[in-house]
């Protein structure tokens, strides 16, 4: 298949691009660097994106800013970011990528486990998550039966964990949450909430 | 107690509204009519709206804009409306009204079963739905456990089926929908999301 990993040079991405690069032909897109850049806050960074990638298998988005904060600190433009970039950046590459997918093809984004296990300072990222979860199960309807697009749930990864200063033994390593990415490229899921535990053997 | 319900003026908001003023003082909010008026479209507006209320001890949101249509139909303006009016609408009465709002006092906001029961065409409100459950369960960590916050999502209601063509029955009379809200201002819950079906005795 011809796999676009959009968010490719990032953390989860990057192990998502060499897991599927074993089976599949890869195209990397990331933010700055990778075969392709794109800014999916940009509708017309997206439309660009395809014109130059032309027909392709499977999408998966492992891209999408969205701020941490407690709800007296996030502004108005913070919830907005995430709005923005995360949800509508990745909506929009099922929007306009649609146009551009193969028949039995299928879209992956990414949503997080924040969505349904909040913590102080997740409002909005766990809205944002949330509301991509809610997006791929009614998309699913209509790209079916012929396209599938599914939502990963990943949790605190490993490497963000002690990027971050605390402890990484409380999370997983970003190529265990890879997995789950490719049950849903290769399997026959469509309109899912694949929660990385499930699939990291 | 004195509650302010937002979108008094509404199919769901009227019956909350009559039943809540059994046993309460309401404040009825419309959006063109009611005691009040805003649009929570704006934050201004509803800025202004809470320097009218003054404090108050429950605020329930049965309002907010989100457009049905299929991923051809509809466009970056009609996501906007949803994320813009039904999403943050109510998600800036919190942000806002957590300034006003007495202890031991809540927030019930409205999501609506297509959050987890999507159908074609409606992919933006699935999303807004969606993303306004995971907002209560995130802000109701950090509202608590003084202050509590959730969503009530309604199924279908029968006289918007009726004002649709379509077959009412179906659906469920917005008085019985009314019972969910009413828990969700004089229970002890918080972060969750009711359905009403649980709640319509």
């Amino acid at each position: 298949m011809r796999v676009v990993v959009v968010g490719a040079t990032g953390t989860i991405g990057s192990q998502v691009a060499q897991l599927l690069s074993r089976n599949h032909e890869v195209v990397s897109v990331g933010h700055a660097r990778g075969d392709l850049q794109v800014d999916i806050g940009s509708k017309d960074a997206i439309q660009h994106l395809f014109e130059v990638v032309g027909s392709f298998d499977a999408l998966v988005s492992a891209a999408g800013e969205a701020r941490f904060g407690s709800l007296g600190e996030l502004s108005d433009e913070d919830f907005m970011l995430g709005l923005r970039h995360k949800l509508m950046g990745q909506v929009n590459l099922v929007r306009i990528g649609r146009n551009h997918v193969k028949g039995r093809g299928s879209f992956t984004l990414t949503s997080g486990i924040l969505s349904r296990q909040p913590m102080p300072g997740s409002a909005s990222i766990s809205m944002v998550n949330a509301a991509v979860e809610g997006f791929v199960r009614a998309a699913a309807l209509e790209l079916g039966p012929d396209v599938r697009v599914n939502a990963v749930s990943p949790v605190w990864v490993s490497e963000t964990l002690e990027a971050l200063g605390m402890d990484s033994s409380q999370g997983m390593p970003a190529s265990a949450v890879a997995y789950a990415y490719r049950e849903s490229v290769e399997g026959s899921r469509s309109g899912e909430v694949l929660d990385v535990r499930d699939f990291a053997s």
